[in-house]
């Protein structure tokens, strides 16, 4: 498998191991204010998705809205955000984010700046279900 | 095809048509600071990619990275950013954004706040290559 030295997605996980597959594996990441914030990020040490041969997008995106699709069904989102970006990081990973009309940036982007205050009992509330999110992650992709 | 009142990406192209499909289309969209900003918009109203069938998610993603493809071959870029949000406008539409290393907002999403002044002669010369990059995408989807 291709790895780049120095590249933080080839030395580390890239957040709490949810699921590990032969080419992609899904972590969680700890980010204040949206608990339902997933990664898909792709084992070998790729830059962009259109490198990937159709096979291999395929697999990828698959991958993908299974994630969304578990989301969906067990966090009942408003919405959800999917974006590769890599400008820090040129390893091509999956933001998958589960986004709610009270959180603190929505209707924006979770990159920009935030528009209300946090609500801590909901973002509770939100994170006691992720380990039946993870458990049901883990079943959709076996 | 599915419609909704209301919606935005129903009602209008959603940009400067580049590409019409029976399923899909590519625009060009204004965005300051950001000559290479295309979208990808999925015709009839749906919400969240895992809607999709598995042929309409192969056929959207192949499109996505078609336009990403090219766009890298026309521009080469520092790095495409590709997201799909919607939390605005819940009518599948993909972003995908051509990103400079010495853009406004690198390496920050542009939805960030920016970390430097635009460079008008760069952005000029950039969009000096946007009609060579629509006829590739033109070329490319047909």
């Amino acid at each position: 498998m291709s790895s780049s030295f120095g590249c933080a997605l080839c030395a580390q996980d890239g957040g709490t191991l949810v699921w590990y597959g032969k080419v992609l594996r899904v972590v969680h990441v700890e980010e204040a204010g949206f608990p339902g914030y997933y990664r898909v990020i792709w084992n070998a040490h790729v830059a962009e998705l259109s490198e990937l041969g159709a096979g291999d997008l395929q697999h990828c995106m698959g991958t993908v809205v299974t994630v969304e699709r578990v989301m969906r069904e067990q966090l009942r989102p408003t919405k959800v955000n999917l974006a590769t970006l890599g400008n820090m990081v040129p390893h091509l990973h999956w933001h998958v984010i589960a986004r709610f009309d009270w959180d603190t940036h929505f209707p924006s982007p979770v990159w920009a700046p935030s528009v209300r205050a946090a609500e801590p009992a909901r973002l509770l509330a939100l994170k006691a279900r992720l380990p039946a999110l993870d458990a049901a992650v883990q079943r959709a992709l076996d």
